[in-house]
């Protein structure tokens, strides 16, 4: 795949012309590593978080969800390692003090030709006080991650839910990371939001679990769409991985500035569960009825940073036509599947008079209620105009109200990526809209 | 309403013993006016968003969605008054050093019969630094409210989504709040989970969207099935309004602690769009094409507690049986609305044997994957004991499989408030939950 140098400032200035994401609080300056979610893409990542949420939680009878708090019990980071060691590698410069991260930015930090430090590790959780007093006993942080909030509820859910392993516990939440060094849009935020799952086995079904798991993540992401050619494992080799890591690998995307991350799957083994029962000093391993077995559980952990999903999905969708497709050379088409799209479809009226806006409104107004999704109204400009205000905010459907549609109650679909039009009667929009979506290829 | 005196308690503990809400880490002894939401309150919480987003956000063409970050540039907070005035009076006591709440918690103050000192005003936000060094420069706030996000991104949503006044932002998100009194379970929290709307309009239009906005809220939370000799609207009088406020009326709910603040609504004038032009220089004021008149909107702000609209409907819907209506003597019910109910419906075998087991397990893949809601499966106790466990979690629906369903396809739906009991052929049974939810009373 070759994206054009300048690739990711036309993505950055689209999402911001168009309401995905902005930067936050842009007209103080904004604030480092930290974004804003516009309409669309406030509507695109609850479209995601369903997806995922329908897919691997309410669908699954042994997969629960909870929400853990954001601020954090300093005990929970330092059973799990955290404080001691959630650190990068940090230099400065003597002489203009800027900081580096010392793995990843030795040619920048060479280009101070002055005197740097020794590396010192820097934690990178952000931290605060709870409490009207600022004291060390009042010191909580921000979670860096929202596996630990799994872990320290392990028993209570377990038991108040009756579940036994296999089973998994489910969490959508944000997680902040004080990065060093920062860039390429929303791929690595200082506040992100992760989509995870801790999936509980007994000793030994780890391994299967991890494969089954590889299959379930590559499955989900192909299913959104995502192009298989930009698509690869990667595989930690063994003498690089986390102290609490039996295998990691990472579904990577061929980003526009290399293969990344895009999803990870972790066998995290007993690490956490031995580590909080150390530390607590509640015993939270396992008690198995049938075999009459104490143990405690792997964990198999698929981590998915829903921002960094979303620019993936974006990346991969933007499309900028040659001219041979009907469209004008540079015109731009965000292939979006209709179940991610932010508008499901708009609405326009042929022309602004002898009722056909009024028309074109019930319509917008029927398939929202029908729970068809966003459906947007537009009568500005012309039809084709309003086709490339839609094509680039990726909207699968285009619906146009004619004066056939007076006549004859019918209405043109038009079709995103195919532009193909058909037409279609009114009372049977809503099941050809979703027809139409469950068949996406 | 009158509430036993151990009221809270045991819900409390109803919450953590069934899954609902735990003490947030509660391993390391918990954190202060922060929790944990288990599976059935993240259940919960996922369903509430979601009828507030139909109901206020996905069925109106006039209101948007956005997600702003939570850490926030300092200037913000600044323009809009929080850094200089969200404060508490705070006393200390001079020997012990504790801290209370001057203008709450003077009897439980003056139980200290030391000295003490003057009250000061106490900032609630919380403090944390982005970057890798801690100085003034970095400073960065956690928002205590979600309505500053809506302001400082006016322009971007209403230019990139091509809105004009009346419109709304939307948005769900985290807030935090350093209270120096905390308690009352998730009625008062350091970190809670905020759905508001700013909905902008033409100044002289505020006082009508003002009412209109007092219907909708009204409409909402009754038909959520809350009980309304329980609710009432509380007028806050002229002299005790915010510096921003030119009205403010809360629904208040009559708590087992007293009545308190359900929803509020503000009227919060021109205030922070005109403060924000005023210290970023840019203007935010809005140009009417069509009469050409330039204006700053006024700003009418719904803003709904997630938390403490969950402890409500729990409360709410919290019974114990008096022992005449079938059940015994206290016995617990919780009455939630089908589609708040964290499980929709459970499917029981009468008998671990002959096959019912399997069948079960097949309507409960069928339901889940209709999208029918969560639904559970138990096969352990009496069919009575399988009930009210159901019962106590707020399960509108209880399906048992027994000896008829393998001859003749059918199953018994008994439901959850009237107890009474029907007979429905398996393959209607996804349709027979869905109008029985559509047409609750």
């Amino acid at each position: 795949m070759n994206y054009a140098p300048d690739f990711m400032d036309k993505l950055t200035s689209l999402a911001k012309r168009r309401g995905f994401v902005f930067p936050s609080a842009e007209i103080y300056g904004g604030l480092a590593a930290v974004w804003d979610y516009g309409p669309l893409g406030a509507l695109m990542k609850q479209n995601l978080r369903k997806l995922w949420l329908e897919r691997f939680v309410t669908s699954q009878v042994n997969i629960v969800p909870i929400e853990s708090a954001l601020l954090t019990n300093r005990e929970v980071f330092v059973a799990s390692g955290h404080e001691g060691g959630f650190t990068d590698p940090l230099v400065e410069c003597r002489l203009c003090h800027e900081r580096f991260r010392a793995d990843h930015e030795i040619p920048k930090a060479k280009d101070h030709e002055h005197d740097l430090t020794e590396a010192k590790p820097f934690n990178l959780m952000f931290k605060t006080h709870a409490g009207p007093v600022e004291e060390t006993a009042n010191l909580v942080y921000l979670r860096p991650e929202t596996a630990q909030g799994m872990f320290v509820n392990f028993k209570l859910v377990a038991e108040s839910m009756r579940l036994k392993p296999p089973f998994g516990i489910a969490q959508i939440g944000k997680a902040f990371r004080n990065e060093i060094t920062v860039g390429n849009f929303i791929f690595r935020l200082r506040e992100l939001e992760i989509m995870e799952i801790e999936y509980f086995v007994k000793p030994g079904q780890d391994e299967v679990a991890f494969t089954e798991w590889q299959a379930a993540m590559m499955g989900f992401v192909t299913e959104l769409g995502l192009d298989p050619e930009r698509l690869r494992w990667y595989e930690h080799p063994k003498e690089k991985l986390s102290h609490y890591s039996k295998r990691t690998a990472d579904i990577e995307f061929a980003f526009p500035f290399g293969w990344g991350e895009l999803w990870g799957l972790a066998n995290r083994t007993d690490f956490d569960l031995k580590q909080h029962s150390e530390h607590s000093g509640k015993d939270l391993s396992w008690f198995d009825e049938e075999t009459k077995e104490r143990f405690f559980p792997y964990v198999v952990e698929p981590a998915l940073g829903l921002d960094r999903l979303l620019m993936t999905l974006v990346i991969n969708g933007y499309h900028e036509s040659d001219g041979t497709d009907g469209r004008e050379k540079g015109e731009v088409v965000l292939k979006l599947h209709p179940r991610v799209a932010p508008i499901t479809a708009a609405v326009f009226p042929l022309v602004k008079k002898e009722g056909l806006p009024e028309i074109a409104h019930t319509i917008v107004n029927d398939l929202r209620t029908a729970g068809a999704g966003v459906v947007q109204y537009d009568e500005s400009g012309s039809i084709g105009r309003r086709y490339r205000r839609q094509d680039e905010i990726g909207t699968p459907f285009c619906i146009t109200v004619d004066f056939e549609t007076k006549e004859q109650g019918s209405v043109t679909v038009r079709h995103r990526d195919t532009q193909q039009q058909d037409r279609v009667p009114m009372d049977e929009l809503a099941a050809h809209l979703e027809d139409a979506t469950a068949t996406w290829r």
